[in-house]
């Protein structure tokens, strides 16, 4: 271990551990994941020791054979789908498999289908006996489901429907494992019955042969080609032709057409976004969370072990993370790492509440549910987006390397932005909860816990009077509060204002938006900050552990007050000498975090193996690591035909030694 | 033409060709760009239509296609490097060509070379009998330079230079052209003589045979791997053992060794950092402002050809540009263009005088210049990297599709946020240079007349008394003028607060940098919207350009104001109801440049070919050339050897149809 890296570790002021095992949910769990972990990083079939030098022909390749093997090895590991082991798989993959969209293929059944769709089609799914995808996105339409135009029109004579692209933009694009795998797919289409639209309805559509993988007739698909990331991925376009599916391919736990062309609905239409609020909450510790935390380590442990420049004449050069600026790049995204693992496990709460009561038909969460996962979705994707952005840049230009493992982290995550609802859309649908939450409690009405506060909205001024007082977390926890019902109120006010002076109600909410998404980002970062200080506030029993989760926490909030301070100081609430304070509490922070930096990145506990990055391996060898890689590279492999045929006809009659 | 597109053509209130030549600096020169535009464009050897699809190698051997051609191209054209056609040529070739280090390596040796050196390198260099690169990054040393780790001892009986790479942190890392083509490159090594270390200097040094293209005696080099872009250039390592170079391979215009050992220096040391102030300054046009300017192109062409969702019910769906949330992002990035447009335009200037005074040894302004190129090159790309950012995910997720030609720009431009200088560093430099100004001013010493303000100084309130105050460049100026002065004269303050209070000068520096480099960042912006506002001012003659320069100048300044709000609420010089009035004027803003949205970038004048965008292009046929580019893609070239190997052993024995 370079001697750098190991001087970290000896002054950890708590037990890494226990920390780990915290993180875990108990040492039982810490020990099955390493099992996992092991067991799956072992086996050369997952490899991803090439992954940066792949094309995307063969990154797909790759990904579907360990989809593929991934079967068997859990058979003869004892792993089963509903096993505690299960949700460690994916994390020990480190992301490049296929068929991650077959399994929102059967989620989607599961939920929107009924026991005998069930019975049909989940065991044939889950032994590959068919591959399925999910085709809800059209090149046309995204995040906007009810302007989809594919349709799909009942035949009462033969009994089916009848499934159409009516023009290029309403072709099915994007959906992953369609380009090349998938035999089945979901289709969303507006439903016709006798000339009537009933609005977008799922069916279980086949698109390609079982027995010789070609295009079913009437089928047009493949691949929509190379992106900024996900190259295993193949995600498809799709065109239907007349293509004819039975009645019973219409997924109908809620809603059904009988044979006479009679449409019969039990459920709520929304139900059929559940799917995508399932996905958007359950995307954020895999997809979201887990890569910040390894950008994170990669970054912390670089910073350690690069020494660039002199902090003081004659000395030995510093260490990166010695400089104020490279720690108040990397800590906050440190303290951000912990926040959104424990907003995370809020989500899961909720979620689980109300999937409870869905099961027996009663949708009445679903309104509070959809507006916070689509608020936190947005909000916490952005965040960490920008967390393993600035990870990348803090390493300088060994991070813009791909054997530093960051760009593929980063261009990753970036999607996360993007796909499961685009981000400003969904501000924009949490905020249109939170005005409606605070029309109700202006007027008495009753509204969720979460959001109580926004009845409370007044002037007032914070009452910190040194920069030691910021370190409160009631202080700084009523300061996010009192900042996200300002917004709300005054996105409301403003709104009022528009309408009663003439302008039309959508567009008086149009010119409020750019208001309103501010006011629904502040509203869940202030509910992120309040959780955090309440997990601490929890924490009571492991001192140790507590006081440096204590530390993250007043950094990350002081660190949103530093850089939003605008939305503090705007109505004097924070006064700018008060700022000042601010500002000298979270500068002060960051020395004493940094000296845990190393122990609070370790405790994540990912293997050299899942980080697969030059720069953030547990020895620190960084230099020796980044060379070795490099050599490795199919550019170094032969000479380049570009040299004999154009580079040597310029140098060839040349002495070989100027 | 889609007519969504082409009816945002008849309403332009200003002549779109007028703008381009204005843009262009007069008509002549518009049409001697498109002349050359057409010329390389017209010529398949320079095509990029499969660019999206190709492997690094392939984009490497391209890439030095491109090159060897162009040099015929310009002899057939009758362009020289001389010649004013020759700045089009790359903007032309849009990026992907070999040698851009092979001419720093010229620009080095003609800018550091004596008369001799430069008549015996330049002329092979030119007609690529040789090929060169710039070695001065080492795996271990980025921006500190004097850090640098290899040796270059001078041996007194073979009038000889030996170099060595004593250690693997030593090693040369990242030099362009140098991983496969190069034969010859300028190496900065530790210059010892008789065991005496007097500091870096550039030496030129053979590392490949002009005969075979083998590596010279003692040279270890190859590629360092695959990056984040830039896949075309062959980033290299270079390991030097026991390397030997004649006396005269020292650039020696500004110091010499004397046979005898004797080392004469006749100018400043840091004349050698001057060929990377040049690189800064020029790189902000090519490398920055226009990838800016196509991502506006694209990301506003696709915005009025993408229709979702509905503004009111019951109406066609809207085109996503009329939905302020999506005016927010791209107009201001519009802005942004124009700005940096202007700004380079300044700084181009600034450098012309600085270079003059150079050539006669005097090097009086190297400290401003040193310090603007490295303020301005940081702002500009964190700036113009945020801006491509923005427009990539304005897009959604045909965004993310390298088709849309956004990610390749937004990959490339990032790491303009690395390359010559890490960002953070040079803002540090440029503050050092700001605290020095403005302990000069207040002690009544000349300072030069850009940082004067620094001495006015002092609380204030801004005067504006409602919303139209705000279109006033004299109040937005002045708003910047005083928060930059704050910034600057409050981190000194806190400098000094901290060594009176017996803190050392250097630990004093380290836990005020992030303010510092806040402030130098503030100065900058400052700078950017004077310069807009006076451009605009002088533009009296053309009216129509000149009000939606206005427009564009105003957005852009009340845009930073409404995004940094802290920075000027904090000391109250504006009010929470004068920001409200900020905001209310910034958001009147959108609509009205909103209108001319597409004549704006139509007036940057790109070619579909410069663009390669299946979402810009000017006819906005957006859906049907995503379909017929992802055609293409070598994923659909052939069914992939993953379906025989992998899945048709768990699909063959079904039946065809489920």
């Amino acid at each position: 271990v370079n001697p750098d890296l190991a001087s970290e570790r000896q002054t950890a002021s708590f037990s890494v551990e226990s920390l780990t095992a915290w993180l875990d949910g108990g040492a039982e769990r810490t020990r099955m994941r390493r099992a996992v972990v092991e067991a799956i990083e072992h086996d050369p079939t997952f490899s991803r020791e090439n992954q940066y030098f792949q094309s995307q022909n063969e990154r797909y390749e790759a990904a579907v054979r360990k989809a593929v093997y991934l079967q068997k090895k859990m058979h003869e590991m004892g792993w089963t789908e509903d096993g505690p082991e299960y949700k460690y798989i994916y994390r020990a993959l480190a992301g490049d498999v296929a068929f991650l969209l077959h399994r929102i293929f059967m989620r989607s059944i599961s939920m929107l289908g009924s026991d005998k769709q069930i019975a049909k089609w989940i065991p044939l799914a889950s032994q590959y006996q068919i591959i399925g995808s999910y085709a809800q996105t059209e090149l046309g339409h995204g995040t906007y489901l009810q302007g989809l135009e594919t349709t799909a029109v009942f035949d009462t004579a033969a009994q089916e429907f009848i499934l159409n692209t009516p023009k290029i933009s309403a072709m099915k694009w994007w959906p992953g494992d369609m380009g090349r795998s998938a035999t089945h797919t979901v289709v969303f289409a507006q439903l016709y019955i006798h000339g009537k639209c009933y609005g977008i309805h799922p069916f279980i559509v086949q698109i390609r042969s079982l027995q010789d993988h070609s295009l079913c007739p009437g089928i047009t698909a493949g691949d929509i080609g190379p992106k900024m990331s996900f190259e295993h991925a193949d995600n498809g376009f799709l065109m239907l032709q007349n293509v004819r599916i039975p009645r019973e391919n219409m997924l109908n736990k809620f809603c059904e057409v009988q044979p006479d062309g009679n449409y019969v609905r039990w459920g709520s239409q929304k139900i059929n976004y559940f799917t995508m609020t399932t996905v958007r909450i359950s995307l954020i510790s895999d997809e979201v969370v887990v890569p910040v935390m390894k950008a994170c380590t990669i970054a912390i442990r670089y910073s350690v072990v690069r020494r660039q420049s002199k902090l003081k004449p004659g000395e030995q050069e510093a260490k990166i993370l010695d400089y104020q600026t490279q720690q108040e790049k990397l800590l906050p995204q440190l303290a951000a790492a912990y926040a959104f693992h424990f907003i995370n496990d809020y989500l899961q709460e909720l979620f689980n509440r109300a999937y409870e009561e869905i099961q027996t038909k009663n949708f009445d969460t679903l309104p509070e549910l959809h507006a916070f996962s689509s608020g936190f979705k947005a909000m916490v994707t952005q965040y960490c987006t920008s967390a393993v952005e600035i990870c990348l840049r803090a390493c300088g230009g060994h991070g813009y390397s791909l054997l530093s493992g960051l760009p593929s982290l980063y261009t990753k995550i970036f999607a996360s932005c993007i796909y499961e609802g685009e981000n400003t859309i969904l501000l924009l649908q949490t905020a249109r909860f939170l005005i409606k939450c605070f029309m109700a409690a202006s007027t008495g009405q009753p509204v969720p816990p979460s959001v109580t506060y926004l009845a409370a909205g007044k002037p007032g001024k914070c009452p910190a009077q040194n920069k030691l007082h910021f370190l409160n977390p009631d202080i700084y926890t009523e300061a996010y509060q009192h900042a996200a019902a300002r917004l709300v109120s005054s996105a409301a006010a403003e709104l009022q204002n528009l309408i009663q002076s003439g302008v039309k109600k959508h567009d008086a909410w149009n010119q409020c938006a750019v208001q309103l998404a501010q006011a629904a980002k502040a509203h869940c970062h202030y509910i992120t900050v309040k959780n955090f200080a309440e997990t601490v506030e929890k924490l009571k029993t492991q001192a140790g552990i507590q006081k440096i989760m204590k530390h993250l926490c007043d950094l990350f909030a002081l660190h949103g007050i530093f850089s939003n301070g605008g939305i503090f100081l705007h109505d004097g609430y924070i006064s700018g000498a008060q700022m000042d304070m601010v500002t000298a509490s979270y500068l002060d922070l960051l020395p004493v975090i940094r000296k845990d930096a190393v122990p609070l990145v370790d405790a994540f506990d990912f293997t050299d193996k899942s980080l697969n990055s030059a720069l953030g391996s547990y020895d620190g060898q960084v230099y020796q690591r980044l060379y070795e890689w490099a050599q490795k590279s199919p550019t170094n492999k032969q000479m380049s035909p570009a040299y004999e045929r154009y580079l040597k006809p310029l140098l060839q009659n040349k002495l070989s030694k100027l």
